[in-house]
């Protein structure tokens, strides 16, 4: 055999192997039912991660709700885009990052009437995914209860799928949760100087 | 005072000093250009992240154009979804991962036809994002040159995003970025026993 061959076959040998161990752990997984993601960590990708997931459930026909516990700037991308579809309802709810408002007794208060419109998606069936962006960080300053948001979220329609997005994701959540991924920052264009680009960061 | 509003003053008085942090940082942020942006590891949300970016782009009126490496299964909602918009070029170029199709030449072959796409993109200015879908995967087996890779996505349109997806993201690609983000798998749906669901894997 030539060089080429037999590092061709090795190849094909390795993944022979590699699939039969693939195929058997999928045969295992024979549960369907809705998920629970939780998108942490200090990385890029949390938000832009769950709203990927929003296109994919509107590609099979899912209807979607949308909660943003933190309005960050009213300009974003993802907004204009998904506010044009039909399918998504999408409610921003927070006021700005909390040392924007530098007012915690307003930011409890837009906490909890987020919670409120979230709670009527996930009590509707007829929604197949619903968003709760930023939520961590309406638990992390305890604006809102973390027993109470991780019940009504175990209490969901069985087929419904949540994912839920921001820093310092609480360890009730993410004991409840069924796939949790820590975005972690190996490194950001913000550091060398670059700012926040239309299309990137917003 | 009660125990609320002190409670309240000292959480204003901390974001006080948090917003001057992130406010300097913001103001020493002023280059403008397109982001090189690495989506790697083991978790889930890399390729989900960068089709979250596709929306957040299409928001912003850009074009997009977005190349898929591994052909995973052919009834996935992003690609449903993202075809139906008349600013998205979706290419699938891959064969299979490469476990599934175990022919390591027919693999290296898919990967060069697929970098020609991708080429033609990194050279159009008239597009603002550019999605190479596990791209690492292909880069990792040796299927495509890093080095001819990398500079190519460096000589690109100034202000051209390109969004690179996949685990084992090589060191020069690394080296080459502005963000990269490392997935980290905390846990998994998959492991306790759910099969892949339909808007959340797929």
């Amino acid at each position: 055999m030539t060089d080429n061959s037999e590092r061709d076959a090795r190849h094909n040998d390795r993944m022979a192997r590699k699939k039969a161990v693939v195929d058997e752990k999928i045969a295992a997984a024979d549960t369907a039912r809705g998920v629970l993601l939780v998108n942490t960590g200090n990385g890029k990708g949390k938000s832009s991660a769950g709203f990927g997931l929003v296109a994919r459930a509107l590609g099979h026909g899912m209807k979607v709700g949308v909660v943003q516990f933190i309005k960050g700037r009213s300009d974003t991308g993802e907004e204009a885009f998904f506010r044009r579809q039909p399918q998504v309802q999408w409610h921003v709810m927070g006021d700005g990052f909390t040392w924007e408002t530098q007012d915690r007794a307003r930011d409890v208060a837009s906490a909890e009437a987020a919670w409120a419109v979230a709670k009527q998606l996930l009590t509707d069936p007829a929604i197949g995914l619903v968003v709760l962006d930023e939520l961590n960080i309406a638990l992390k300053y305890g604006y809102l209860d973390v027993a109470t948001v991780v019940a009504d979220l175990l209490a969901r329609p069985v087929d419904q799928h949540v994912v839920v997005t921001g820093r310092a994701a609480p360890p009730e959540l993410v004991a409840a949760a069924d796939t949790v991924t820590e975005m972690g920052l190996t490194k950001h264009a913000f550091a060398a100087g670059i700012q926040a680009m239309a299309g990137m960061e917003f």
